[in-house]
Parts: structure tokens; sequence; C-alpha cells
């Protein structure tokens, strides 16, 4: 009984309208594990990395639950690293520098007692490499999800749709559901991937909540109105390692549950915005996500009796 | 007994990526009056228009429990015309032409009648008009709500704000309050604009629904999801009038309530996107709105046991 999760592990700097930062640690999986591990271990990594990377944070990972056989160490290698600044409204964001790094050698193989996982989280990575690691399975797990991005639809669109026909939930942003459908609204938009194979679709809108997707229904979780948005960096990693983290600990992956799922993703993304990196995601407090869950039950609750 | 509405009765011709309509009748009490009637009558009108305009639309509203006597018929004179063509997304829209014509001469006087209404609806038109209105008020309604727009933040602020001192509701879209406040977390402008003096205080924030702030809470309606947003015009004045109708026929204006009365604005004004115009609007049974609630009911319906 495992998660596993193929991802970067990287360094990031950012610059916001608060602030910004020397190079600090991020990457997707590193997002996905700390999240999730607050629901589930163990969390199993493939991943790569250089011998620049900081050894106290894969140390940190493995005290909660974190499995890092699978993240391969480059020597004399650097790792991935990415470099944004965001706008003032912190919804759009200009890229300083991509240096792909040891990543441009990313080969998944997964240890073996990684292969039975009933869980697996396809980070957004090269389709190709994806497509590699379902392959090693051992087993089609419980449910597979996968993030992918526009820049994947722009540059490996096959390959993406081969992916995207194997896996059980897909999660995009609104854009990239305009983009992979060629349908402005979402509804439509929905539609058409849902056919392409996932049995549920996750559109994630920032600021303006999430839309989760099935068969004929829909389920919109709102976000969190935020005092401060202080740093956006990884809250779509922390929504997906928070989503699956909390199905695979209650092992029910039913509409209903996933509605709920979302609602714990949403919470915990919430928290990664309120400081840089994976900072305010380290110090939460099983209360503390209780507590912010229980605010997006007040912040959407009414009740109605339909006549 | 009554809900009184001051605002626009007027003809718009509007153009969408679906199509476009010659001259069509509009405005914002307009949109309002259809809402409203579906859950209380009188609804009043305080308008002006040209003799130019449809009479048999007036016909229609009246039959639908709506009052006209302070609707001012102008004799030779065009009534108010506005014209705007949608873009791609139907988020953003350029205004093709703007006749103001008899609201030039628009100077409200409340019939004797309207003096003692308990819900007022102060559309959208110059404060110092809104104002006036409010001191024709023979004592404090039950509930004064309050529509505005950009336009007025930048040409009238100072008479705006008085306006705004005086309201119990302030509907507003997301842009707007970020001006009006200066802030642009919109929690941190929610807490100044109450602080302007309304109890509660309405973001709308389109396809994205609506947020409901009140003293240190808040509730996140969502928009339905749409196959089709065939043409938003006049969705926001169709959100005020079902807000307030629907509190006016329960005769309860605490929070719990509030949160049902945008609940069904954000359904009527659902309906409004379907078709252009009022067209859609002006077709609905009673069923046709209970199915739709419901349907909002099902899309943010999830349960969480906080542990």
């Amino acid at each position: 009984m495992s998660i596993t999760v193929v991802g970067t592990v990287a360094f990031d700097a950012i610059k916001t309208p608060f602030g910004q930062t020397d190079k600090i640690v991020g990457g997707a999986a590193t997002y996905i594990a700390y999240s999730a591990a607050y629901f589930y271990q163990p969390i199993n990594i493939v991943s790569i990395i250089g011998d620049d990377f900081d050894m106290d944070e894969l140390q940190e990972l493995q005290r909660r639950g974190v499995n890092i056989d699978g993240i391969e160490i480059k020597k004399g290698g650097k790792s991935f690293f990415w470099s944004g600044s965001y706008h003032m409204d912190m919804n759009g964001r200009d890229t300083l520098a991509t240096e792909l790094n040891v990543l441009l050698d990313f080969n998944p193989v997964l240890p073996s007692n990684y292969q039975n996982s009933d869980y697996l989280l396809l980070g957004n990575i090269d389709p190709v490499l994806q497509l590699n690691v379902l392959d090693q399975m051992a087993q089609k797990p419980k449910l597979v999800v996968l993030d992918t991005m526009n820049f994947w639809m722009d540059v490996a669109l096959d390959n993406l749709k081969k992916v995207i026909s194997r896996v059980d939930v897909l999660t995009i942003n609104d854009g990239e559901a305009r983009q992979l459908s060629g349908e402005y609204s979402l509804v439509k938009a929905a539609q058409k991937i849902l056919k392409m194979g996932p049995k549920y679709l996750i559109i994630k809108k920032g600021e303006h909540g999430a839309l989760l997707f099935h068969e004929n229904q829909v389920f919109y979780a709102p976000a969190l109105p935020l005092e401060e948005v202080f740093d956006p960096t990884g809250a779509g990693d922390t929504f997906a390692g928070g989503f699956l983290g909390f199905l695979a600990k209650s092992g029910d992956i039913s509409f209903t549950n996933m509605k709920r799922a979302v609602i714990y993703g949403s919470a915990m993304a919430s928290f990664t915005c309120e400081k840089f990196g994976t900072e305010r995601l380290k110090e939460l407090t099983h209360e503390d996500i209780q507590q912010r869950v229980s605010e997006f039950v007040n912040l959407v609750q009414f009740d109605i009796e339909i006549q």
C-alpha cells in the first residue's frame, strides 16, 4: 500500500510583489509529497537531482514517511532550476530562467517496491516519461492521476493523448482545458476531454477554485478568499498531493469521496500560497488542516429547501 | 409592501460571437423587474423613456405585477440606447454606442405609493440621482440595495461614497471592489468597503460566481458552469432582482437567508445568459427556477465530518 509520485525535485527562485527568494527547494514531486504525507505514507518519489541538492531536505521528507529510493542523485549534475516573477495580480507570471540540467537525462526507473503501488500520480513531465512509468507498474493501480501543462500540448500532443487515455483522473487548468479540447465553454471542454479516457477531470481555476467533472456530474469547489496570496508556486501540486493523499487514506474513490478530496486538496493549496515555497506546507498540524477544511465548509454552506 | 427599483429602461443592440440583435428592450430596471417579479409583487419602477419605447413591453411588465407609475414617458424623446460587442471569452466587451437621450433629463420623482416601500434597489445610475431617490423615501426602508459601476468611481466618487454610506447592501464586480478600496485582495477590499457603511457586500465575479461579505463572514456562491454563455447582458441586474425578490418574499434579511438569496440571484442570472436580452428571463416557470436552484445545490454539495 503506497502512493507513487513521479515528478521534479528541484530548485526555484521566486519573485513576487511581496519579496523574492534565493534558490529554495521546489519541484512538483516535493510539493506533492509534503502535502500527501499529511494523509498517507509511504509516498514513493521517482525523480532525479544533482549532487548540489539540499540533502537535509531529503532527510526531512524521509522523516515524514517519504520513500526516496527512486530519486536518482546524479554525481556532478545540477538539479533542475526554475525562476519566475509573478505579476501584481499573482495570476500571471514570467519565467526568468529554466535550466533543465539533470532533467535532460531523466529516465525514471521504478524500484521494485514501487511497482505495486495502489495510487500513482504522474506529475508534470514529458509524456514519454509518464508512459514509461505507467509501463513499469506491475499491475494497474487503483487510481492513476495525471498532471500536465500547455507546454506538452504544444510539443508532444500525441504522446500526451496516449497518457491521457490511460489515466483515471486528469488535472489541468482552465486555459489548458480549452487548449486541449478546442472548446471555450468548460462544460463542453470537459465533455470532450472525458471522452479521451479519464473518468474524472479536475479543472483548476486558481483563485476561482476548481471544477470536478465525472460523467454528467459537476462539482464546484471554491478557493478560499485569502487576505494575501504571498506565493502561489506549487499550489497546483499541493492540491494534487492533498487530493490523492486524502483518497488513499480513505481508500474510497467514489465521486462523493472525490468531492471531499477536492476540498482537502484546495485547503492544502491555500496554505502553500501563504509563504514562499514549501515553508508553510512544512509547518502544518492536523488541527490546522481540519480548521482550514471547516472554513471551506462554512464558505459554501447554505440550506435551501426545494419546494 | 413593495419593492421600488430605480434604473434604466432602455434599448440595447448586442453583438456576441453567436450572433447579433437589432434594437431590443434592455435596461437595468427591466432585468431587475422581470427577475424580482417571479418572487414578489408589486415591483415599482422609477425610470424615464422616450415615446419611441415599446409600449407592449410596458404592458408585459404590468401583467407580471410591475407598477410603471414612476416611469416618465418623455414626449418626442428617445429612450436610452446602448450597443456593445462581446469578446470571444464573453467576459470582456467593447461599447459601440452609448446614447443617453432622455436619461440626460432624468430627475426621478417617486409617486406617493412608492415612498413607503420596504425594499429599495438603487440601480446603476448617477449617484446624485440615487441620493435624490433615497431622500424621497418617507421612512428608511427595511433594506436598501445599491448597484453601481467603475464609471461613477471615476467621475463622481464623492457622491458615490455618500450613497454607499446610506445603503445596506452594495453589489459591485471584483474589478470595481479593487478600484473602490485600492486593495487587490478581495478580502482586504471587502473589509475596507464594509467600513464605508454597507452591512453586506456582494462581489460579482461573472463566470466565477459571487462572494457575499458580512462582518467577518464570507459566503462563496459559484456560477453554474454553462454549456454556452449566449449573452451575459443584464446578468448582474437579473442577479440583483432575484436576490432582492427572494429576500422580500421571505421577509428575512439575516445573513443565513441572504446566502439563499445569492443562490436564487445566481440561478436567475444563469437563465439570462442563455438567450439574447430578456428573452429567456421572460419565459421561465417556477419549476424551471426550482430546478435550476437544485442544480446549484448539487454543484456545491459535499459532506465532510470535521474530526
